[in-house]
């Protein structure tokens, strides 16, 4: 089966169904596959943090309709350590603010968008490979729901199917990219309990890091520091309780069921190339950062703001050269949010071969921060999301 | 030959030097002693970068009355990376400034005001021990210069000898303290040349960090990254100034000769303790910083700011409480210092070992940094020094 569309799109996460969605805004078609089924891609849980840019552009692009009364604004996170906790104050510091909104929401929100505006949105398509990447015909090979072969052709293929999909290494070659690991990971859970706070606690104590967080009313998202290799079966719930607990020395969590549990590892990557001829890759085909920035999806959506006005230059205009600037201007900010969640996850995490000074120093860091309001400003504008470039 | 005092000072460096000047002003008596030399202490080249909280001290007290005219106030320095250069303006992020002035031009006029004011200062003299630190009479037992004996009792005993003194041991027995090494140094070099910046540069070039000094119209002190055990005399002059002039693409070094030449070994130590009964130790002996930062003698002019108010509380108003608190206060400091000088020298050094991803991630670190207001100010406040406890 031969297609032809304007823009085929590999992955129907935030990158390539918000893609689809501003293209479609300027009058470009696209197909956008997905080898998921739509269930499976609204019900994986994800991030939850939102830049303040973010939230703009979908509600702005009606991209999603329901992020402002849905989500939750906040206004401020604290850090915890040595026994006390300080909140930094996002509205008084740079004077924006992120919102806590579930990314299969917005998923939610994005697929029932595309699918109203009659979107050519294919679920169960697995992608095989990329062809003719170099020419103007670039192709999408794919495997549809029954084993059937499908070609797209197209003026443009985009890779967004995240850090595990095929297109990735049609544009990088077997080199790859920059790449780290971490020598510790998230042990997640939800649980059915009552908020424990007001704003996400970030805590780092002397036995690891442990994140306080939200989703709703009823709904809590807690994480905490563990090795790479733990077993998520392995812990009891009143074990699971109990690491948490201990994690934020001066809170009494509020305990609840927990129904759903996952080790998240930690791992930073940026691909060497984000474009090959006319295959492009966004998101988590690109960059992979570690989570505690939350900038994951946030620097999906910046990577798609870039993309689409140089796609709009090419293909109503036939301007290359947004298109060709694309890759130096993306990795400016994707450098940065590496840095950002690098400097988090150092700053915050007990790392197994830190020294005694090691662990003073980073005490030192925490006390520079918060102590500094240019520090706490710094922090806070990274945290909220530099100005995406529109 | 027994002594007594009320204050015994062992070291003639900046901290003991001005903590004998604080004292002195409230009445309070001290014998000051060091191993070496007038001519030596007064000759070494050491750090030139003072704090404007370092400068005010030593103005307003008339331990220096030259700083201000002799020293050059500087308004900012330039990061320098990829090829560009990047201003930290430290008037306008935060109104500060810092003032070059050598540290033993420092000394001869903390020297020449001790011995106008009467000041019992003996040059030569060698701490061997400290002895009855748990009681109310500490002593300093030390050799004079024809090797006899001599011990000096006091009210409190103060271990301002520097890092390789005898007094660190005598207040924090022999685990000594938090300790990291670096893999790398700095090779400086003091040349007869015009200056080629006007302010400082920190340069990180992917060969290794440049740092382009000042010290006066003729003379000037560079820096470059080395390994820690490269020898002083292999390098020729011309091979000096290649290293150099690689180190900071964009400017033309003015060459002149190098009339000295010392690699610097990079080290950071934090005592486990400041304080044993009435011993106490304040500058190098209680605590190391690599130099990237210009904290070393920064941080002993605000240890003994502190000391000396908590000394009067004790010596004039028998009121134990400020020294009692004085080992918690100093170290908040000087845990901020060793992050501060920690992080400058990890943002602009080349690790040996760091992997490609640590590199790029340095260089997203930077553009961070210089491409925001409050990154830019949260370095100018820690590089200009915070507030002193006055």
């Amino acid at each position: 089966m031969n297609e032809r569309t304007r823009v085929a799109i590999v992955g129907a996460g935030p990158a390539g169904l918000l893609l689809a969605h501003l293209l479609d805004r300027e009058g470009i078609a696209s197909i956008v596959i997905d080898s998921r089924s739509r269930e499976e891609i609204e019900s994986t849980i994800r991030a939850g943090i939102l830049e303040q840019g973010t939230v703009e552009i979908l509600h702005e692009t009606a991209a999603s309709t329901r992020v402002l009364e849905a989500g939750t604004r906040h206004d401020g996170i604290e850090l915890r350590f040595a026994g006390a906790g300080h909140r930094i104050d996002f509205a008084e510091t740079v004077g924006r603010g992120v919102w806590l909104y579930p990314q299969h929401e917005v998923l939610k929100d994005l697929i029932a968008a595309r699918l109203a505006a009659g979107q050519d949105l294919r679920f169960g398509v697995s992608a095989v490979a990329l062809d003719d990447v170099e020419t103007s015909r670039p192709r999408v090979i794919a495997r549809g729901p029954g084993g059937e072969r499908i070609e797209i052709e197209a003026d443009v293929v985009i890779g967004a199917d995240g850090s595990r999909g095929v297109t990735r290494e049609a544009v990088t070659g077997p080199h790859g990219g920059f790449y780290r690991e971490y020598p510790f990971a998230w042990f997640g859970v939800l649980c059915e309990a009552p908020p424990s706070a007001d704003e996400l606690i970030y805590s780092s104590s002397p036995d690891g890091f442990a994140l306080i967080s939200q989703r709703s009313p009823t709904v809590q998202r807690m994480y905490f520091q563990c090795d790479p290799d733990d077993d998520p079966a392995a812990y009891s719930e009143s074990e699971l309780w109990d690491v948490l607990q201990s994690r934020v020395p001066g809170t009494t969590l509020h305990e609840g069921p927990i129904f759903q549990r996952d080790v998240l590892r930690f791992r930073s990557f940026v691909a060497h190339q984000l474009r090959r001829g006319r295959a492009i890759l966004v998101g988590d085909a690109a960059h992979t950062v570690p989570p505690t920035g939350a900038k994951g999806m946030n620097l999906a959506v910046a990577d798609v703001v870039l993309l689409s006005d140089a796609l709009r230059a090419l293909l109503l205009e036939a301007d290359e050269r947004p298109l060709d600037a694309y890759p130096d201007r993306a990795l400016e900010r994707i450098w940065k949010a590496q840095h950002f969640s690098w400097w988090m996850t150092s700053m915050l995490h007990v790392a197994p071969d830190a020294s005694p000074f090691d662990r003073a120093r980073q005490l030192g860091e925490l006390r520079s921060v918060v102590g500094s309001a240019h520090g706490r400003a710094y922090l806070a504008e990274a945290y909220t999301g530099w100005p995406l470039a529109r």
